[in-house]
This record gives C-alpha cells, sequence and structure tokens, in this order.
C-alpha cells in the first residue's frame, strides 16, 4: 500500500524560510526551548489550502515529529477541520516557532517585533495571493498575532474571514485537575467552537467533502477528535506519532527535564 | 545566518519509493524494530553525489532525525569523506530500511529476495546514468548487498569503482569492553580504509575540495571525525543532532525496551 507523506520545505518561499528562522538572538532562551530547534508548519505548502490555522507553540511531541499541533491540540483541531469538511485542504502555523518555557513566557513576548517580522513573512507567503478563505486563530496569542499582522500593508489588504476561538487544550490546563472545572470549561470553549463552525462553513464553500452540519454537545466525543493524516508528517514516521495516545514526554526535573523528552511507542 | 537543510523526498523518483516502503510483511517485526518506521537515506539526492556508501542498519538517533549514518558511525565515515575531498558530493543508503533487532536478525535476512527488490530499486534511482564514480560498503552485509545488486541486469551494466571496508563500529561492538582488542581491531581496519581511500581518490578525480593524501594512524584522532553537516538534515533539525556526542538511547528493559527511545540534549 502507498504511503503518503508531508513532501516538506523544499519549495520557494518555504525553502528559504526555513533557512532563516530566527534563533535564540530573537526568542530568548530563557522563555523558549531553543535548544529543540524551531517547528514550523503542518499541512499544505503548494497553494491548495482553504483554511489557516493559527496556533501557540510546539510541544513535546511536536519535537520529535517536527510538525506543528499533532498532539491532543492538534487531535481535536483536527475534529473541528472535519466538521467543516476539511480532510487536506489546511495549513497551521504557531505563533511561536519554537516551545514556550514557563508561565509566561509566551505572554511576555507576545508584542516582540522581531518575532512578528518573521511570522509576517510566512503569513505573506501563505496568504498573499492564495486560495485561503478564512483564518481560523486558537487562544489569545493567535489572536494577537493576527490582529498585528492586520495593521501590515499585506496584512490590511487580505479578503478573508476571521474566526477566533479559545485553544483547544484551554480547559485541561486551566482547570488545574478539577474535573468539574474542566467539563464547564469545555462545555463554554464548544459553544465557541461551535460558533465558529457555523461561520467558517460560510467561507469555505467547496470544502474537500461535503458534510452535514454537525455541532460539538458539552464535551468531546470520541468521535470528535480525529487521527492526524499521514500525508501531514515527513516521509517514513510511524503511524503512533499520528494516533492520540501520548508519546512523548519532558522527564526528569529542572534542567535535565528540560534538555529530555522520553519517547515511548504506545501498547 | 541562513541554515542549510536536506531538501527531503519531494523529488521523483523518491517522493514514490518513499511512499511504498515494505512494511512488517517484508521486515519481519522479529528481526527488525519497524515499529519506529523506515529510515531512507542521508546526502544529495540532486544529481550531484559522486560516491554512494552503503551502511548497515539505523540506530536510535536516527530513528528520531529521520537520516542515516549519523551517529558514531557516521561521525567517522564523514571524517573518511573529509580524506576524499568530499563535503556534500555523497549519497548514503542503507543495506536495511530498519534498525535490526537482536544479534542475528541482519544475517538472517541478508537474502531475502523482497528486501533486496526494494534496495535494488533505491540503487538503480541513484546509480543509474549518475555522476556517482564509486561505491563504498559498510560491513559484510552491505558487501553482500552489492554483489546481489551486481547480478541484476542495472547492476550488470554499471561502471565504477567499488570498495568495501569494515564497518566503522565494528572494533567497538567486536572487542566486548576490551580496549586492548578494541585497539587491535580498529589498527587493523584502519589499514583498509586506508587503502580504500587510495582506490576512491583515483576514482573521484574532481572532489568538493581538493585535499592532500592524509591516512589513518592506529586509531582514530579527534581530527578524523568530522561533524554530519547541517545540510544532511531536515529543516530546523538542532545543532547537538549532528554532533559527536550520543544524544539518544533505547531505555528501560524488554519488550518497554525495544518501545522506548529517550533524547538527552548534550550539556
Amino acid at each position: 500500500m502507498a504511503h503518503d507523506a508531508c513532501p516538506g520545505y523544499s519549495a520557494e518561499p518555504y525553502r528559504t524560510l526555513c533557512a532563516e528562522y530566527p534563533d535564540a538572538g530573537v526568542y530568548p532562551a530563557v522563555d523558549f526551548r531553543v535548544e529543540w530547534g524551531p517547528i514550523f508548519h503542518r499541512g499544505r505548502l503548494d497553494g491548495t489550502a482553504q483554511l489557516l490555522v493559527i496556533g501557540q507553540d510546539p510541544a513535546a511531541q511536536e519535537s520529535v515529529a517536527r510538525r506543528i499541533l499533532i498532539g491532543a491540540a492538534g487531535h481535536r483541531v483536527q475534529g473541528l477541520l472535519a466538521k467543516l469538511g476539511l480532510t487536506r485542504s489546511y495549513v497551521m502555523i504557531n505563533t511561536y516557532l519554537y516551545s514556550v518555557y514557563g508561565q509566561s513566557g509566551g505572554e511576555k513576548h507576545s508584542a516582540d517585533a522581531d518575532i512578528a517580522k518573521y511570522r509576517h513573512r510566512w503569513l505573506d507567503a501563505l496568504l498573499v495571493g492564495s486560495h485561503i478563505r478564512a483564518v481560523l486563530t486558537l487562544g489569545h496569542l493567535a489572536d494577537e498575532a493576527w490582529q498585528r499582522y492586520r495593521t501590515t500593508s499585506t496584512g490590511k489588504a487580505l479578503q478573508v474571514a476571521y474566526q477566533h476561538v479559545t485553544h483547544p487544550t484551554q480547559p485541561d490546563s486551566a482547570s488545574k485537575g478539577s474535573e468539574v472545572k474542566r467539563k464547564e470549561l469545555t462545555a463554554v470553549m464548544l459553544q465557541g467552537w461551535n460558533a465558529a463552525i457555523d461561520a467558517l462553513r460560510r467561507a469555505i464553500t467547496q470544502p474537500d467533502v461535503q458534510v452535514p452540519v454537525a455541532h460539538y454537545g458539552a464535551d468531546f466525543k470520541p468521535a470528535d477528535l480525529v487521527e492526524i493524516p499521514e500525508r501531514d508528517l515527513p516521509p517514513g514516521m510511524p503511524p503512533w506519532m499520528r494516533g492520540s495516545e501520548g508519546w512523548a514526554t519532558r522527564t526528569g526535573t529542572g534542567a535535565a527535564k528540560r534538555r529530555t523528552i522520553t519517547i515511548t511507542i504506545p501498547k
């Protein structure tokens, strides 16, 4: 059986963008895990994308698979795309190229000009003269990144629908272990996602597949989580990297933890 | 500063080769770590390679970086290439797409027709009508793979120089912890490598850089180990992945060990 895979960054302008990524001079190592390298995107770079998703920052699994939004948040987003009828015509980048370290790192650098400058080059590459009909941001940092891009000359000129939703794992982190709280926050979040679905379906009139309108209930159901497509990862990546079960964790403590990721293939 | 990177497999025939890799039906899971996915190559796929290196099978680090020969063996090979004046005009594949599991797995499957069939497609792609002047095999399994290819119609027709040397980490594994034995085996191995250098320099008359003849002494010196070039790894891979210090180990025991790789960034 033939396998599908992401062809990567060999075509321009992405080849040059990947050659010129900002390093610790722009992303301070005290607030970003620059030592794991930048992780650029997931999805179509060939001009076929109709939706651009902007996430926040890569996690441990993304540092290994070298594509963004493949973990818990990624499976939720993939489910949202399925409700829009998008099985391939999407592309995703993050607000930050590197994983945020510590609680406040992400907030602290939301207005950094040099971080934005490079992100704007990606946004220009993805959006100007493209088939993208709509932009979806996950979480307030991504929303801020988008609003900032909208003040640039190219950003101003764009005609795309825009929706901003709560980040897919915000209920999990904000509930701090309380299941009651997590359920509450998830229900509120999914109401927002339902509204976004309605708006995005109006903007994306020719999806990959025609699907009936389907909204979320009060919590995620198993069917709301969708596996990351094989075509989104580099060639030869094993299938469990695209599954919903976690497979990479930062192990150890303190400085050693920052330097360590343990990969365990799910049973 | 602009970063260089491997453009990957988006161009044919490599795109199709990466789509059609053999799975556990061809590589039995009892003898190969198929669960980590196939790892295809390292080096130039754009027709500029002058030397083809055939190694044995990928190790733990290669399962993460998704390119072959980047660990201890890779640094020794890179040093050998440097003595040929090759800084970029080379390409490497392995005898086996997957990491060998257990002592005898590699030997047991050296004559498997289906494993050879797919490897021959890569060899055809790399060699037929190419600029490759010479082939170097590392270890006896790679030599057998080459001899087998030489019996095919395309393999028979090729005019390339050929050298077979002892696998770069053979002295380490065969000495089983005895430093005296390791030194002995290394000295013998490097005599063979010196002979190969002389033969390969005659075949590769227009290397990337002109370098004076330099042979190995009785053991590897620090200068004999050369860092893996940035252009050989996918975009955004951190520099320590190309360094000579080990950074990935199979941790745990038994079945759990087979499912686990721990990445630790060197200090």
